[in-house]
């Protein structure tokens, strides 16, 4: 395999790029094995710390993972949620093969403030409630969700949330809303953002310092009344979201 | 200011959050000096350490700057794209305040691959054209794009490239259509990821390696026919994406 070795592009990222286009192309599967860390070297012709640094990129980007004494795999892809559409979290999942399931982290009453009281129009000298989950596939943390309601509709979102963690079935809070008779949200506003992780998100999502995290806020509507602020925090290395838009045609 | 010194939240995180919310609450403003670190030392009752960690954080995630001698200050606001309407390159800087200006690094023939054959729609025996722009806000890089076309239309978006530099004008190749008559997209498939700066995106975005990224590949089509891959990688610390969506009523 001929990697340019005089040009600007480090030989570790040439060889990721390498193993990124052999999984594009379908000549390494989902699953199947890489070759080995002296096999790699001696394909490329390079040192085993090129190799590494190589294989902990490509792993870093979600394309490969390590699997303690039995080599390294060509990872699942990322799974991929369309923007235009609301999936239930279960089938955003299952599309890609996974697991889903839920944890309930926290749930409780907090003290509001200047900037939740604005974005959810709930006077300040009330308390709202605060819901903490954690979305898993395939058992490993994906998303954590951390989302603020005022302090009667936090309550019933609690209630539903543990009845529907007893059923074993996994949710978001938006999927909450429909086990809801009296909330039905109408309406969504979204903000995306590209962040790296800090020391408390790492601690949650079980991933090292500065991963890549999709991070996506979120104000839900019921007719015009502002009903959640939601803050979600995507593992980067496992989701995507994509949009097909149609483009005004100029004159 | 009180600081919860014996939870599980580092402290230099709890400052960070704090001068957020003074962001958020216009508490702090554009352009404003934030204190300096003795100052916020005491503010704290914090080491130097910590204070610099706080700082360093909020700098990376885009809320504030330092100026070398001058101190440090709050940030612009993130440049915030709508996703569902397409604004040209140049209205989406403006609106944050921001001159936009654009940058043609490479424009050539280049060998077709089998993922970029099966893409474009394109036999694998013809060679396509490479155009790389980088977009710049206030003179500082935005946005790096690499795109890829049949070698047909690379040719004449280069041509147009080159007339729109010539005028002084901001572009991204989606507002180069408009001033081709021959071709008008209809249609764009975009995929959205987070991920952190490898060492080459370093170099060409100016940012220290592990920044976060938020990298958005697009398919243009033209009535059904695909004819640009795309692939942008956006300044984490200076973008944000957002929508507005109508979710379905249940019944």
């Amino acid at each position: 395999m001929l990697l340019d070795r005089k040009g600007s592009v480090p030989l570790y990222e040439q060889i990721k790029n390498i193993i990124e286009q052999q999984i594009k192309n379908g000549e390494l599967k989902e699953g199947e094995k890489i070759p080995s860390e002296r096999e790699l070297c001696e394909i490329y012709d390079v040192s085993r710390i090129t190799v590494r640094q190589a294989i902990a990129l490509a792993e870093n980007e979600g394309l490969l993972y390590r699997s303690q004494g039995m080599g390294t795999f060509v990872a699942k892809p990322k799974i991929k949620q369309e923007l235009t559409r609301v999936n239930t979290f279960e089938t955003s999942l299952a599309q890609h093969g996974f697991v889903a399931s839920t944890k309930l982290l926290k749930a409780e009453a907090t003290p509001n403030s200047i900037y939740l009281a604005k974005l959810l129009d709930i006077p300040i000298s009330e308390k709202i409630f605060n819901l903490q989950l954690m979305g898993l596939g395939d058992e490993e943390p994906i998303v954590y969700y951390n989302s603020y309601f005022s302090y009667d509709l936090g309550q019933k979102m609690h209630k539903t949330a543990l009845d529907t963690s007893q059923k074993n079935k996994p949710f978001s809070t938006l999927d909450l809303y429909d086990s809801q008779s009296d909330v039905t949200p109408t309406q969504i506003e979204q903000t995306y953002e590209a962040t790296v992780s800090d020391e408390s998100l790492s601690d949650v999502l079980k991933v090292p310092q500065r991963s890549p995290i999709f991070s996506v806020t979120s104000i839900v509507y019921a007719h015009d009344k502002p009903i959640e602020y939601r803050e979600a925090f995507y593992r980067g290395d496992k989701y995507k979201f994509f949009i097909t838009r149609q483009l005004e045609l100029k004159n």
